[in-house]
């Protein structure tokens, strides 16, 4: 598959956005504030699910997306329609986005408030991507974090994507990629295995047994035909009196003939009761290598609670809705502030002083302890070396030394002036992503209350923040 | 936007698929059974949200994919590399649907359990269209629920979306056009609302206003260019001490000019509080002219309770994540199961005896009570007139009479051998879709435990599905 088959925005990128970014971006030409030097930087501010940590995933899609960015001349129409002015679709004719960009690399492990990305660029190229940036990132890191959690519980067992019919429309594409970053082994999305060069899989529904009426046959035939890669769903009637009986059959038929049966899958029932007196009756029958697989509403919960509660003998979760759709947080909180422009560091302030956003051009730095794991990660300005201490952003009675840890940079240039000069495939991402998790200390995996990963400020930074802080009260006492 | 444009699957609308879509097919086809008649029947278990309907939506879009269904020559060769065999392949080379389907309107007001789409065609062509049918009936119709409870937490107010952001990656261009039929009146997604022809809105974001520095100005500038389309977002740095009073300013100087400042914008902060108050100041200005907007979490409960609880006076709803992700329950149940095929009924049974299948080629029908009211809905086998009793899909000991009643068929021919023959815009989609919630009584919509609406069988329908119960058991008896 080419990559102009995969653009299916087409030729309308720079329409895959909020309006208002179309009529700022006509003031600040306008106002002849164009090129004004920007800085602006992706944050979030909440990992999703209540957890400890979140898997940074989607800026190759993005990358690919802003290198194509452009107004097809049906799209200036129909600016033109909607009162923006000549000159204004002049420029966006002719408009690319030339920004730098840095980011985290996809797979990363990334904390709540870290600057993960900085688009540096003209004010209207920073802001004109905002949408698409904060649509894939604030989506695909969402469900690269849920895959990784159901890999968690599923320790080493095979997890499959089952969930494209479940999936929010045309979602489902992105989704199954970044459920791949996160951990899963194989999808049956044929779309975007296809695109990716996925693990594929699937192999019987239950209209094949019912369209046969008789069970057996319906098994037998399918089984002609896959010898070798030969799964049965057996809860189309009744699991332990038919579906895995039958199965016993058409597996000794096999056998017969030189080949094994894959599996049996459980779609229904009591997912750990029906599993143990499946596996009783196939270890019965000599058919230790049978394995099984489940699915229906699984999640991390789920698939804990089946392997370490109930010791359920599964083999293979094959995970639909709850995967896909991210639930139950459906949607990561990620914003997208201005922190610098004509060089001046920005700031927005609220009468909620969490969400006050950091003002300037940053760096996230990663200190490694003598264990090799992540110790803490300091948000710190661009120029700043040798970081000594953090601050918690908003209560600085808490803070850290990190003398003893190792520094890392988080951020890498991935884009120089429009063009991508870093990127990398699923698969990377995903190798990245594993490895990184491993230099995560378990509690900060848990599901339920992890320990909060340390996440501080420099006193620089927190300097700076308190001068714009006070400048913006000093102006409201006048 | 011609229609190609909107195609984002492209060539590749066969392989938008579950990869057990194609090993099945290819196992109908090598089993000699290609041609078998079969029906498929769409339903779903449960309204979404704990509601008391659900709006059906996506259809237009299934029918479009279906059209357009095929097999790229890309999509063949991948296919070759997984095992499918030649001369399968050469049949999906050559591969059209040519199903007849009937459906329930877009708009439609449905409930669970009734089967909404019925494909009736070879079983290939069949199975082949039921993840792409599921992906986008299930998400559309979710997010047209949503919006629908969105419109009624509303009123008459002006709802648009705000949501693209947030959406789940390539889900927000349906997502919008679903929130349209089910009730909004304008979004911020321009290459939705460019497609479908809605109204597109927004203006500025917090970014405008730090990027000056100075808020007066910002507001100047803004409204300068934007003169007669200008609302302020006016809490980026202190809403009622500096945001309010600024726009109040800039008000004024309009007036000068013969304009009027359309609306301030509340993004954050308490939303009834601050609405209270720039509302008395606006008002003290006697700008009482000038509209409020409100966006930042908002959902049908919080709308309520803005408006009923805190009478806030706000005009305009902005609303993003928990309307374009169907927050909370993110994803409909629907399931699409084969209820005839070789002309024999078919039935999936169950251990979960909510969870049978009704056999048979159905449809259903609606009865309209003396007050022009929906009083119940009965899902009968195709063939069966005068319908006077229908019962409780599970609990037959619950029946209804409906003579006093009007039938009305609520399933249309939208698709005759593989041409679509009736479909709807957005727009007539979004009318039909006001008027029928005219006929559902309000207790159905209420948020909390509503008023559960009837759904039954018919004595026919139960008739069947009995004799075919009765065949399995005594088969698992022997």
């Amino acid at each position: 598959m080419n990559n102009d088959d995969m653009n299916i925005l087409q030729n309308h990128t720079g329409i895959y956005t909020d309006y208002y970014q179309l009529t700022m971006a006509q003031g600040y030409f306008l106002t002849g504030r164009a090129g004004t030097p920007s800085c602006f930087e992706y944050f979030f501010r909440e990992n999703p699910f209540k957890g400890g940590y979140t898997i940074f995933a989607g800026m190759s899609d993005v990358l690919e997306l802003i290198e194509e960015f452009r107004f097809g001349d049906d799209d200036l129409r129909y600016l033109r329609d909607q009162g923006f002015k000549n000159p204004f679709l002049e420029y966006l004719k002719a408009f690319k986005i030339r920004a730098t960009i840095h980011s985290a690399r996809e797979g990363e492990v990334v904390f709540p408030l870290e600057p993960l990305v900085r688009v540096e660029g003209s004010i209207i190229e920073a802001q004109l991507v905002e949408t698409l940036l904060l649509n894939l990132l604030n989506f695909e890191s969402l469900i690269a974090t849920k895959a990784s959690r159901i890999r968690l519980a599923a320790g080493n067992r095979r997890v499959i994507d089952f969930g494209l019919r479940r999936a929010q429309g045309l979602g489902g594409i992105h989704a199954t990629k970044a459920a791949f970053i996160g951990g899963i082994d194989a999808t049956s999305n044929v779309f975007t295995a296809f695109h990716y060069d996925f693990a594929v899989s699937g192999t019987q529904a239950h209209s094949w047994v019912q369209s046969f009426g008789d069970e057996l046959t319906a098994f037998r035939k399918f089984a002609e035909i896959y010898p070798d890669k030969c799964v049965l769903v057996v809860d189309t009637y009744n699991t332990l009196k038919s579906g895995v009986p039958n199965a016993i059959l058409v597996a000794k038929g096999l056998e017969q003939k030189g080949h094994r049966l894959l599996a049996i899958r459980l779609d229904s029932g009591d997912l750990a009761y029906l599993s143990k007196h499946a596996r009783a009756m196939l270890d019965e029958a000599n058919l230790h290598y049978v394995k099984i697989v489940v699915s229906n509403q699984l999640d991390e919960y789920v698939i804990r609670s089946l392997l370490v509660e109930q010791e359920s003998p599964i083999d293979v979760f094959g995970v639909g809705t709850r995967l896909i759709t991210g639930q139950a947080t459906t949607a990561l909180d990620g914003v997208y502030k201005l922190s610098m422009s004509d060089n001046i560091p920005r700031l927005k302030f609220s009468e909620n002083y969490t969400k006050l956003t950091l003002p300037g051009i940053k760096k996230i730095v990663r200190f490694i302890n003598g264990e090799g794991n992540f110790y803490a990660d300091a948000i710190a300005l661009e120029d700043e070396s040798s970081i000594e201490n953090i601050f918690h952003p908003f209560f600085p009675e808490q803070h850290s030394s990190l003398k003893h840890c190792t520094p890392e940079m988080v951020l890498q240039m991935v884009m120089e002036n429009g063009k991508t000069i870093l990127t990398h495939s699923a698969q990377e991402s995903a190798s990245y992503a594993r490895e990184r998790m491993n230099h995560l200390a378990l509690e900060h995996k848990r599901f339920e209350y992890p320990h909060i990963y340390k996440v501080g400020i420099t006193p620089n930074l927190m300097s700076l923040r308190a001068k714009l802080v006070d400048e913006f009260q000093r102006q409201f006492e006048k």
